[in-house]
């Protein structure tokens, strides 16, 4: 059986399993004097050492997979691999720390190019206090670009696997937008300027939602993640973690006004399947929404409830609660 | 200007240029509360949060660059793909604790290649008490296997730069088998089997020097890193980053019997310029290093010694101390 076969996610469940049943348990910890707090599948690992709680994520973009260089310039393809990697941490509930880069690169990269990356890498590691402190450069056919970051937190890190049937479903802003400037771009649509930026500029410079995490560890929230395939599709992957279903109504996911300008008829399918937003999605009790709302930045936004319907499977409701569409929509890398 | 004119080196050194003097330093620390130890540029970086030093790092190996399947099998690419970090881990004294696994692979890669890899992850891991904590998979044309690795240590990290003229060069063990095992393989060499055993097993399960990085920073060794693309390559590194140059006896390089063996006119050749043995290359003033080689559990060989002369220049001396080669006999990844 090939990976293809097997799909992206059948490969990641099997690994997994192989790595949490193939580890080596001495004394009740699989690491010296260190233990485990989240193991393999959440947004990042975390364990205890000494008291603080350490966090380590990883993730990884490669040419013509994930960007082309037409609509992902240099500069914006640093900032974007950091920023998936902080939204990590900040799923978490962290906050990010220190980043090793790995590039890997043609010969015949141009050295402008390159410093351009980190120019992009730059500014937003100074933007969230993160320290590049090492990597890897290698030479491959592609461009890739893996980034590892660590972070802290000294709350209970936010989980995928804690929601609760009458949760309700909460996102920290407007989706969709990314995924209307990609289509922008590689369509060459007409919009106007402000739309325009506001879209092209939501798909190459997203910005993590590190300040709602904070506030919702801090606010004793249990279940978090980032949307970064999409709502759907990372709803599907936090009920599968949980064991619970979903509804999303889909007149209350919020789209930005510029988004439903450019695309009224598909803003809000970007809103449900596009990727790469980088908001959190949370669930709690509804009693205890409000509160957390007071604190967040922005408020979030309900836009659905978890039931205990089949595992991993997430309803899309109309406004007659219809159902209209259903299951993932996300992306698996290794489709044909 | 492109990569390949630049040179692996170079491209380094303007990147971590880049990275020390872009980063924005609030309070006096580059992240709130923790104190960067170790920057980017030495085996792995090194902070301080809560009295604990932490330690990172990561490495990648790429397919027809780093390695090809009929000279590692797919269990032996998981095997090394840790084997490099936990290394690097064991260059600053530290114990190795949570890996994060990243794989770039071509849709049609068979699963039960991809276990074998896995097998060959857990071995190691099993072995030195590290857990495989999460990752990412993603597409590409060629496989890639990139592994970030936390650790962590109770001593100060062993460094790069802080070799002084005087010092002794000491090596943890036996150099040269991992590149007679290459040759003999990609040239189907004959040899006994004892001897190909010894050689191929070099090559394919380097086992890091994680013990006797403990001892070198227990017993207040300053200056270590690991040899992995070669003693001349890494001495000049570690001569480069200290500001000093060094001075090797071939006749002092040890080499294994069975290496010998069958290499009897090119071994030394091997011990000085092949790569991937991941044993430690330290520097300790002459009279101290009686006492480190006591305890450590394979006393280090004195191959040469730490001069004032020009900073990383490396000279290989023979029997009546004549010069036959200088400067790094390394591998630069780009180079045409």
């Amino acid at each position: 059986m090939l990976i293809r076969d097997l799909g992206e996610f059948g490969v990641i469940d099997l690994l997994n399993r192989m790595v949490v049943e193939g580890r080596v348990i001495r004394d009740g910890l699989p690491c010296p004097g260190v233990k485990l707090l989240v193991d393999t599948g959440d947004d990042a690992a975390a364990w205890n050492a000494d008291g603080a709680t350490e966090l380590f994520t990883t993730d990884t973009v490669v040419e013509e997979i994930h960007f082309t260089r037409d609509t992902t310039p240099w500069q914006d393809l640093g900032w974007k691999s950091l920023a998936s990697n902080i939204s990590d941490i900040a799923a978490m509930g962290g906050l990010p720390t220190h980043a090793l880069v790995t590039l890997g690169l043609p010969p015949d990269t141009a050295i402008a190019d390159l410093e351009d990356l980190y120019r992009g890498m730059l500014e937003i590691c100074n933007q969230f206090g993160v320290s590049i402190v090492g990597g890897d450069m290698v030479r491959s056919p592609v461009v890739f670009v893996t980034v590892a970051l660590s972070g802290v937190t000294g709350n209970t890190p936010l989980l995928r696997s804690t929601a609760r049937p009458g949760d309700v479903v909460v996102v920290t802003g407007e989706l969709g937008s990314s995924a209307g400037g990609l289509k922008l771009m590689l369509e060459g649509l007409e919009a106007s300027g402000e739309a325009a930026e506001h879209l092209k500029n939501a798909h190459r410079r997203p910005v993590p939602d590190v300040a709602a995490g904070q506030v919702l560890a801090e606010s004793g929230v249990a279940t978090a993640m980032d949307v970064s395939d999409g709502l759907c599709d990372d709803l599907g992957k936090l009920c599968r973690a949980s064991g619970v279903a979903a509804e999303i109504e889909a007149i209350l996911v919020p789209v930005h006004p510029l988004l439903r300008e450019v695309f009224p008829g598909e803003c809000v399918g970007m809103a449900l399947n596009g990727g790469e937003d980088y908001k959190l999605l949370f669930t709690v009790p509804p009693a205890q929404l409000n509160e957390v709302n007071q604190r967040l930045p922005q408020p979030g936004v309900a836009v659905g409830r978890i039931t205990a319907g089949e595992p991993g499977r997430v309803a899309v409701l109309d406004r007659s609660g219809a159902e209209v569409s259903s299951g993932r929509q996300g992306w698996d890398h290794f489709a044909s």
